[in-house]
């Protein structure tokens, strides 16, 4: 182990990764950089750089960045472009904030020159995957150090003790409440897991839930919203265009109003356990409901089926961790493609957890042709009697087979 | 025209079946069948009798058939274990039910010695489709008789006046009205197409639906349910068991006084165009939850994923009309499979047009092993070292490239 | 009828094509333009302007095209970057001639101020739909004639009759022999359909085969050679720098001499039809061969496996006439990109019907790494111990499910 | 370590097993029970049970089992049902004896009381995985030990060390020729890796072959020979029914007579790198060649397309080692419904290292029908007409986005 000199560490100043932070110390007798990501997860950074000089970290060691504007512009966005769901109902609202950790970790580790990089992630869930596929991918001779699957500090009890041994301070909440739900944020979404929620049976307490009132205390009267998309990206919300942060920081407003975005589901994590979370996804949910919408009135027939038979694939691929995989990036291409002519405008309804589609328009790129479609009289855009010649050549083979079956009975 | 000696003609006795009916008398000289079947739709039948007897229709060669049970058992129920929504958002509604009245239609043709079938379906929509890829599949020699493709009465109003030409009672909504919307219904939904859904950029008007209150209307307390599961069908509701037709009118009497299963969309029709729907489907809504919910705990991941990544082909194949062709059996006998262990209970809670998960279980099939998954120490159950190897392994690929990129550039 | 005044006719020269010219002249009292295109078929074409002028056709309305180039650049080079096959054999010689021929005809179209394009493809084959839905979807609104479908010339003697009625030469071989096989001929294959391969079980004679000597009649020596790469492209073989369809005509040479490429099927058409065919495919025999060979070396495993797995679809997309729809333009994004590293050299052993890959290599791209795979001591390149915690958790799901099985057992 | 009291080990009685079977009595004190194979790989077995007798395993601790029909009946002829093939070329000949061995393993862990199983596959390769995934699906808690993944016997020369310090028998082969190409044979096919194949570029030596003659000094007469197939399986060659093994040794026989069936390829090792191997399959060859050619006049376009679309799938879960896993009972259940009607014959000819298909029939289930394909006249099988109608429709989406595309610039 003792050649390992310098180690950048995913710090956000919390009781865990502190822990991390003078046990690589300790254990690595290594020099350790911070890194503290904004990703819109609504908490205050500057502590974490406080208690990092505690620990004697350089200051110019203590990386603090807001990566709100590249995650949602360069990961958020891309993956909502599939209309990307995991098991039909996750919005891998964790998942897809982790390669842009990778990503930032080797960029500091080639700034300043580290041999490894550390993260808080535990050896049983999917981060640890995400983080470290990341960063093998981007530099593969990197060093990583997985505390959790090194140390013996394998009980929220031995970590406490550690931390009291050591003087690292710990909030009132971990000592009195036992060990609290395990908790990720970022401006996609808020999860929960662990504690009473590892009864799948059990229903989650209503307090649990930080990001939504409960559908039940929503406004009594709905509310409607404009989305404008632009090559399939959301761009301005009721008419004021935005940067993507802001579109989703305001999406995940006006859908926590509303009690838009709960859900609780078990699902199947990538080394090999079902797992039962919570997660909330105000602002996503809303995001998935337009861009089908608008997609619904913009994208050729089978295009749309294409995506939609490769979506699953590629959720997987970023639940897994590999963004950073070429597999990634070669459906990407194909994604992206697709959204040249997505461009239009959406309208939403929000109501108590509902979010319904009330309309959907597009200018440019529509290819709805009410012309045809229409039960009137369309004027000769459609001959009707080209149905006959359609439903004969697909029926051939069924036909063709129906009567070997008649011959054979 | 002329060899045409008995028709079997799907009837409901509306005022567009009705014209046909006398059509056919007229054009093609030939006997009527009638045969009009209770999906669920809520209608009464005997009215259609009543008429079928006035354009002189022996008794013996009208057929009212109650298919509601069959309809959920062997059609609704299948489609549902694969988790069926086509592009994204269609619960195949009206899709599921033609492949029935098909194999209804070539019953009779086969009990009374007709030589064709005749549907009142438009040669623009997806319907025309679906009964008569059913019919070929089930008869290959069967003559079909589309009158929407035949006739020159393409307009509402050209169909009027020969329905009062002709004697045939039109109802004053009818003529007052203008074209109402193009409905269809069954046990599974209510659909609305037409008049001003023309525009799919407005919204649909509140007294359009019928099955459903506005979520504005639902009570203001929620209602929690539980669907108990055998082999991935729903056996019983709150504990009582209950026939396949009446699981699905519970749970649309549910799911209607909460508001649920309300849809509005654009979706791509087989025949090539775009086309704007509206849907209640209050039970389907609360059935494809609680089925993803039970497999989340019963079913194995790669079984789960197989089947997310072949569900939008099926659902196209539902969609298209080819529920008897040979590679829908094919995929059913892959879903079919997959269900044997998919047994347990599912609670759901209902509330302003909203579902959500609460609780699943399954004493005898859960995959869930709190033991693994658990953050709290889990005596051995999980060696998280294994995680690096994991990880390493899954990484080489990514690292040998990685590394050849280095050497490239 | 009488509102078409010019049609642009893809015009072999031949005898069909001969006779749909006059009739056209005679049925729409239309000019006409008559478009041949040298894709490499092997055949003058100069006879086909002498015939044309003898029908009256303008000098300026007959267009001879060498489009040989662009054929195999554009259109050959892209579909095996695919690997494509379809039904496991067939290497789409017919099929991917089809949309450039679209294409000129459009052109064409557009040069002249035409309001038609006519084929001499027949109503039950592939070939109509390819040439129609290229066409429409180049210019929507063309009109199209498709003599086959309209005429009641349907068999080979009334075609002889119509021609020797109105002058048209026939040569003595359409006189003596009966109907001959139905060929198509480019660049990349010949093929043979019809007469007694109409039964599947009669093989094919020895002296149908034109391009290709039997394996039998092949030289007693093999021959090498080596195909360069530049991404997924051959651009030289036994390192001479070659245009695209210099390259496959040498392989075509090649391939051919040493009885490479004979195929013999039965395929299933679009029209639903199945249909038995023989191909000669020398050249795309050795490009199919030593594709998949530069990609087993420079290819990540994921990106070859996501590949194999859209094949199957894009070759149906291919042989179905979808070229210029956009989901094929989607999928060819992504084999497109796919192809930026596939670089380096294939060698190749050719021997009475067999092509054979006896080494490959990419100085730039290889991600061979024989440090990795050796049996040899690899001086810690690879920890087999993390091999065990890669088999633990893929295990893992497997284990649950197995003592879940033992307790219900 | 001290916990494992008995041992099956996978035992070939060759050096580097009976270097295991020492190892394991010294290492783990234990007792080892031999289990020894005959899949076809024409080696006699008693020798084995003479060595394992020498070390000092009880007779009725000694397992010695003709496993060939069992072999090709479950898991070959399966397997050759989807015309499996690995990245466009691999039949998965040592892939699919895994699963049989793991399968066996347990057995004898069953009726032995073992505690563990042991095999000799290395901890680079992809045996190791099928042997211990199909285990641990087969008995969760069974113990697996891999000693390549242990011991630190890790090169040729320490292996030889140790086996002539504890009085191992070494060949005469191993000392002499440093190390020899890695083999594996079973019926199915005999495999190369290692030594000078570690250099992709290097051809391999024409002495390396075993089981096929080159096609050089194959007959220069070709040979015909019929195989007769029962739900997709050979039950007859030319006529004379015969036992799954014994269609397969006398394919092998007759391809090998006939130089079909070697192939030389670098694979993507599910371990992540990239390795040379090389292969000779021929009565693989044959039968993959010979089911496609049933398939094609007896199975459904869609279904066959469905089952081409799924294939890479299934031959990557057999690659990997998933045979045991839930998704490929799932996918094998598909694929067997499908063969239902795989029923006929088919006639191939051999020459010179080429199998060729030169027809196929079926008396009871042929689709094939020549009256609607005939380019004779079909006396009304089929409308021409229809097919206008066909292309309208599927052309209609393409010509709504031409329209739009047209409008937009």
């Amino acid at each position: 182990m003792s050649d390992i000199k310098k180690v950048v560490l995913a710090y956000s100043g919390g009781l865990d990764t502190s822990v991390i932070l003078k046990w690589l110390q300790d254990t690595y007798q290594c020099e350790v950089v911070t890194f503290t990501a904004d990703l819109g997860q609504g908490e205050e950074l500057e502590p974490a750089r406080a208690k990092a000089l505690q620990f004697g970290i350089k200051p110019e060691q203590i990386y603090i960045d807001d990566l709100r504007e590249e995650f949602v512009r360069d990961f958020v966005f891309p993956m909502f472009r599939a209309n990307t769901v995991y098991e039909g109902e996750y919005l891998l609202g964790t998942s897809i904030a982790r390669p842009l950790i990778a990503k930032r970790l080797i960029d500091i580790v080639n700034e300043t020159g580290a041999d490894a990089i550390c993260h808080g992630a535990t050896g049983k869930g999917n981060d640890q995957v995400r983080f470290e596929l990341g960063a093998y991918a981007l530099k593969p001779d990197i060093k990583v150090i997985a505390p959790w699957r090194e140390w013996d500090l394998l009980s929220r009890e031995k970590l406490l003790a550690y931390a009291e041994a050591h003087g690292i301070p710990v909030e009132m909440k971990h000592k009195a409440g036992g060990s609290p739900y395990s908790m990720d944020a970022n401006l996609l979404h808020i999860s929960y897991e662990g504690r009473h929620l590892e009864d799948p049976n059990a229903e989650a307490e209503e307090d649990m839930w930080r990001w939504t009132v409960s559908p039940e205390k929503a406004p009594d009267q709905a509310e409607y919203l404009t989305l404008d998309y632009v090559r399939g990206d959301v761009g301005a919300i009721n008419g004021q265009a935005m940067r993507a942060h802001e579109v989703l920081a305001k999406l995940n407003e006006l859908g926590g109003k509303h009690g838009v975005g709960r859900l609780d589901l078990v699902e199947n994590r990538y080394v090999g356990m079902k797992s039962r979370g919570c997660y909330e996804t105000p602002g996503g949910t809303i995001l998935l409901k337009g861009h089908r919408a608008i997609e619904s009135i913009t994208l050729d027939r089978e295009v749309a089926h294409l995506k939609d038979d490769l979506m699953p694939r590629y959720a997987s691929l970023i639940y897994n961790g590999y963004w950073w995989a070429p597999e990634r990036v070669a459906l990407q291409t194909l994604i992206d493609h697709s959204q040249e002519h997505v461009n239009g405008s959406v309208r939403l309804k929000l109501y108590k957890g509902c979010v319904s589609v009330v309309g959907r328009d597009s200018k440019t790129d529509s290819l709805f042709d009410s012309t045809i479609a229409t039960f009137e009289d369309d004027a000769g855009a459609y001959d009707q009697k080209d149905a006959g010649g359609f439903i004969k050549l697909n029926a051939l083979r069924l036909r063709i087979a129906a009567k070997q079956n008649a011959r054979r009975s």
